[in-house]
């Protein structure tokens, strides 16, 4: 993060690690001078994302969202197809480098500049700050299901697998689960054999695919959106015995994310969050870090603590 | 393979591994009594399986062969549908329990007694003993295709993926691979990364799928059809980024191994084999073991020497 190009102009505050203890301190920075695809974003709220790599998610006035998107190379196959994340010129939000060689920071500040081609409507009837996750772990979920027809808001029958038992009521009652499979049960997981169509694995550790494929009908497919840095298990025999699938899905396009807003715009869905002010993102990070939140942590960048 | 049934009443000379040591010796045992939809088999020729597990693949005068499939349930949705392959209820010709509790023993031997729903007629113009083991292998690596509609006669563009440089020759003036891939060349495989559609994996040891993912496109599908007795290394990244799918896939149904028979027999697709006689299946496995052998052993169980 210490390289700045000329066309940096913009003086911004934020907050940002320095070095590799991961301490977020805050940190004033310069964001690239506008260009003419650029709008100038002010920042009320940035989600805290599981994946340690950085964060992104934005808001402003007129309310849009930025989601881990920051440019694409507008011509591949991909980019022409609305599958930007798909390009192999990929730049995020953080860590990337734009276009005219600036640096992207991500969403950890109070204002940012982005390529209006990056950027989506949020909903008016949706709150920023629980909307924010959506534009990242939102979309993520959305894709997968998408392309395998499933909504999510169409009455597919839906369980959760976890490995706490504990967690069975709050799934039932609270996120609508219709039944739930606790995977360290082996009576469950032995009578939950060839019953899914459908798995979608968000687990950001280290696991073996084998019990859950064994859950999947003949055809059946899990897609796994986590990124585990050390590789998956893949047991061949559950996956030929079964002529199953285990597929790979990152992020979505822009026109697949503001699909996505706007179907959480009409049924007015929203994500379970948790605030933090910015001076205790190390205090959220630590707690990500041991599975310490119900289920996302979104930063009151603007000092905000009621819905826009 | 100790116990018999008493319906067993069809003495009939083999040869079998008796112990834990694998060495296969002359066996005598009895084959199930006919029932109303069997068939009496005389064994021609026998293939060699790489799976480790057993081995099976006969014919006889009216030129028939049978592969893995002996026995299914008949009434599930899939042995409807023409996939008995992934029936829950399977029985495999080797080590398998029959309808009637009768054992299945394998084609190691000069006889065998199958119902002939499970088993498909060899076109004429097809050398038995090089046709063999499409019935294994060759049913095997076609579903797959199928299923991604390559047929491997229309043309299709064909590399070959190996860690031997040495085989490039073969591949391509023997085989008739279009390109040729050095998997232990890091040049080739980033040369090759995003270019193909589709790659059939028959690996059949532990094996990382990372650097054969990155050579597939967006969207670009991997099916694993060896089983190796380790789990395999799926790394998230490449399956992620890319959009990619690992697929498994077991032998074929009835249907499909019939149609896989008919499309070599008017294609003339036969098999590379080395003949082996019965008193040498030992020497032929550990050869196998070694992967000495291009590119399957067939018993000569008759002692037939030359095609029929």
């Amino acid at each position: 993060m210490a390289q700045t190009t000329p066309n940096h102009t913009q003086t911004v505050s934020g907050w940002a690690a320095h070095d590799s203890s991961g301490e977020i301190t805050p940190y004033v920075f310069k964001r690239r001078e506008n260009g003419v695809n650029d709008v100038t974003i002010e920042i009320l709220y940035c989600g805290i994302c599981h994946t340690d790599l950085h964060h992104a998610k934005n808001d402003w006035g007129d309310k849009v969202g930025v989601g881990c998107l920051a440019a694409s190379c507008l011509k591949c196959e991909f980019c022409k197809d609305s599958q930007e994340n798909y390009c192999d010129q990929i730049q995020f939000t953080y860590n990337g480098i734009f276009w005219d060689g600036s640096i992207t920071y991500g969403g950890y500040s109070k204002m940012m500049v982005a390529d209006q081609r990056y950027v989506v409507r949020v909903p008016e009837n949706l709150p920023m700050d629980a909307a924010a996750p959506l534009l990242c772990a939102g979309v993520t979920v959305f894709c997968p299901m998408k392309d395998h027809n499933l909504t999510g808001v169409a009455g597919e029958e839906c369980r959760v697998i976890s490995t706490s038992p504990s967690k069975e009521k709050e799934a039932k009652d609270h996120l609508g689960a219709d039944h739930f499979i606790v995977s360290t049960s082996k009576e469950q997981m032995q009578a939950g054999k060839r019953t899914l169509d459908f798995i979608l694995d968000t687990v950001s550790a280290k696991h073996s695919l084998g019990p859950y494929l064994e859950l999947l009908k003949v055809n059946g497919t899990l897609v796994v959106v986590g990124a585990p840095d050390k590789p998956i298990d893949l047991p061949s025999f559950p996956l030929i015995f079964g002529k199953r699938a285990v597929k790979g899905s990152m992020t979505g396009g822009m026109k697949e994310t503001q699909e996505m807003m706007d179907l959480c715009g009409k049924h007015n869905i929203t994500c379970d969050i948790e605030i933090v002010k910015p001076d205790n993102i190390n205090g959220a990070l630590d707690r990500l870090a041991k599975n310490d939140v119900k289920y996302r942590f979104v930063i009151d960048i603007a000092g905000h603590s009621s819905n826009l």
